[in-house]
């Protein structure tokens, strides 16, 4: 039974590769999350075991796919950044996108009995989509980072100030989004302190900044990178010799990934950590 | 702090929504399998226990995503068919591909222990890939269809003889790939029979068919249905009215969703289960 | 002065090929087509000679470009459809549109004197933007075409009636644009034959119905032919033999091509010239 | 006869829009032009009649579509560069490539009789292809830039010595390309200077080099800008104010459009002329 009279089909399959020399962002986002979240009984405004599953989840993508550079969540969502240098799978969109969100669902479905233990999965279960931006820019890049990060930071005020209402305060939902409705950040900052004694500023870094996750290597002294200036320079498929490809996978698989609750907005976060851009594993800290 | 500088960065999300009136497949393929089935020691030519976790995972991502059709599942891929008249998503390839990947590795994950008991998960963790294309006609599809299973037929003759001659013949891989090369199927059947008493014919028919996954509805009688044709005629945006989608869904919610192991090439097949191509829920089957 | 190091710059062109088995239509559009014709002076409501010029390109093109079946043509627009099977430049959308597009621009510069011999060119000179569109299925097709030839009778009727109380009504555009706000097709042909004593039927067939551009073959009884089905078993890559291939192109070549005022939207149309959906040629009619 | 019923074919249209913070270059190659050389004669190895109604098409489409900032053409092919943060048709490719191709296609036609004046055009008519290419960097366009002129000069030396072998050698076309087979560049220079008496480097700036058309404005002092980085800075959508759009846009109109033939592979050429890069006009110089 010859399968050639079938074969034709394959020419139905549209390449996806994305454009060269481009940063590739690929956010995944929690489906019915709302909905996920009340049937385990996540704790509002944040659920503090969910957020470290998230992130448990996120190292271990990191660490099966070690082209990824950084990446970024808050809530439901996470950012995985490539470089732009980055060939892997051809950088074919669809096989980005599935690999990365099949793999973080193996990890967040695997990992949940340890952050709930009490709470056993069950039908239907958690799930994520995905997509694939390119930004030509380390600029475009950053402004994205950026924006993930002020989003983080607006829905958080928010969710903290409707929840003091409602927790402490005793109203009802519409009555808190009522109350809410054209508040500027500052009017939130004052209904938690007067009313609720919450210091926003002392809330913890995790809700407030969301979490970043990267490979650690010992910072280098500002103002001695200029990384965006390094990246552009980057234009090219990278020729590297084969003895310094390996050396880097070595030195990157040696670099231990942290999850960390930091402004990714200023720039000194990526002029301390100049291989975020450069794509050039940086030297290996030493143990203390 | 306004998000509003930043979030012109959402203007680099591209489109990617696929031809309207075409048949989608998503076919998804488990990462890396080869060392995975080597780690929890899968049987081979075949491992039953393997086969039927995907065959329970592609089960429940049909259960939660009604829009699928008709599932194949061969080894470790299977393809996901949606209706060519399909809006789910707004037929945006990346969230559908995501989704249908997402939910597979969740229950793939999650059912795991049913199936292997005795090995618990360790990472890396599987996780699969997958890809959309996009069929025209109802000949495109069946065609795809059909060199699906004629290639889990030729794979499955091909491994049963290459283990046979491994695992009872007592020659090593080498060897047993040099004897098979260029042999027709004719020559395999005939060292199965004649050397190591194997009737192909009589083979488990989940190895030789792989397994098709649809909801069962009541056959109908051969030669009174046209599928294709009613399906070609469904070339516009579906005008249905909201009590008939009401009607249609809770049908498709009572069908019991089977996975059979039987030919999807000749015609009969979806002559006999016309809902396959018209996407209108058939009869449901008394209780036996 | 070797090329090598630029070559990589290759890598960013991204294929864009056309889904296989899809009608392809290109419709190309005049730029800036309402201050063209003031500048010289087209005849309002339709310009004659502007039609036939258009048609003349349109014919031009098709004698160039064998592979296209029809043509559609009204006001400043023209759509060229190629057959589903068909595979020039490989079906990459760019070389498609743009091959068009320039034919048709260079006829349409080239034979300008012809059909305004007192009005000469002179820059900015009359150029066509162009895009290409699949449809998987005839039905999608005739609709497509049908689609074009109602707007066109829409079109028609609102422009000879708005013309006609300005030209002969001797009423502003705007009191015009005012009168005929809301009114229906009926309405229009009120007042026209009311007013102006303009039976809207007798009007030319070019301006109602707009021109269809196509090879001419004898035509065949209406009911011995469905030429939707027939088309629709054209699903795989066309196996021709060479010499098929061949007789089929000197019969194309020989056929006189031609341009029709008729209607396309119902089926007669297309039944009584099954070569237009089948892509087979038909016999040559025998001169007069 | 209202239209509702068709008008779902317009959802078929799929999106095309280019990555934004991309340099768009449209490339446009003359369709069968091997041929076309041969019907109207075209001296070789270059005819420069045939080159110089290039550029005259060219200049004519970079006044008609002022975005774009720079052209470079050799023989029977253009490149048209768009600026990164150009909106023009929100980035639709098939507007852009068509536009480009219809309004070159028609100076083409248009301008034919200037410079071929005792050779009348006649069907088949020339007409060109084109495609859209993006790159996300400065460096990747100048790549792009360098890689057509070094073209340029590779194909000039082969034809410039292929040509003498056969018109000053007289020996045949097989002949002279056995000859000229696995010859580097200095094999072929030493063949004219010491078999033909031409000394390569003397030979025409508009062979040698090609064709690069643009606004002229003043040319600034080497050392004084560094385009590169002033256009990497240009990342996000321009926010203009309104006066000074109208400002620039004036002052691109009153710029003369000129056509140069010289290197555009050194950092020179660029440095001064910032506003290629930085899309910013400069002065317009003093008439003399």
């Amino acid at each position: 039974m010859a399968n050639s009279q079938y074969e034709y089909v394959k020419q139905f399959e549209q390449p996806d590769r994305l454009l060269p020399n481009t940063w590739i962002v690929i956010r995944i986002d929690g489906r019915g999350f709302t909905k996920f979240a009340n049937k385990y009984r996540f704790e509002k405004p944040n659920d503090r075991r969910a957020l470290e599953l998230m992130n448990a989840a996120a190292k271990a993508v990191m660490t099966e796919l070690p082209d990824i550079t950084i990446a970024y969540g808050v809530s439901d969502e996470y950012s995985f950044v490539f470089h732009k240098t980055c060939s892997l799978f051809d950088r074919r969109s669809s096989k980005l996108v599935s690999t990365v969100v099949s793999t973080f669902t193996a990890y967040y479905v695997h990992f949940w009995p340890t952050y709930f233990p009490n709470s056993p999965l069950s039908p239907p279960l958690p799930s994520f989509d995905g997509r694939a931006v390119c930004y030509p820019s380390v600029e475009n890049l950053l402004d994205y980072m950026s924006w993930r990060q002020v989003d983080c930071h607006i829905n958080n005020l928010y969710n903290t100030t409707f929840w003091a209402l409602i927790q402490q305060g005793g109203i009802g939902a519409t009555e808190a989004e009522e109350r809410l409705k054209g508040t500027l950040a500052s009017d939130k900052n004052e209904i938690l302190f007067s009313e609720f004694g919450i210091n926003y500023n002392n809330e913890p870094e995790i809700y407030k900044k969301g979490s970043v996750v990267f490979r650690d290597y010992e910072l280098v002294e500002p103002g001695t990178h200029n990384p965006t200036v390094e990246a552009d320079s980057l234009a090219k498929p990278v020729q590297q010799s084969k003895s310094q490809a390996e050396k880097d996978k070595k030195r990157r698989s040696k670099a231990r990934i942290v999850v960390e609750h930091v402004d990714i907005i200023k720039p000194d976060f990526w002029e301390r950590r100049p291989w975020l851009l450069s794509n050039k594993p940086g030297k290996i800290p030493k143990e203390p």
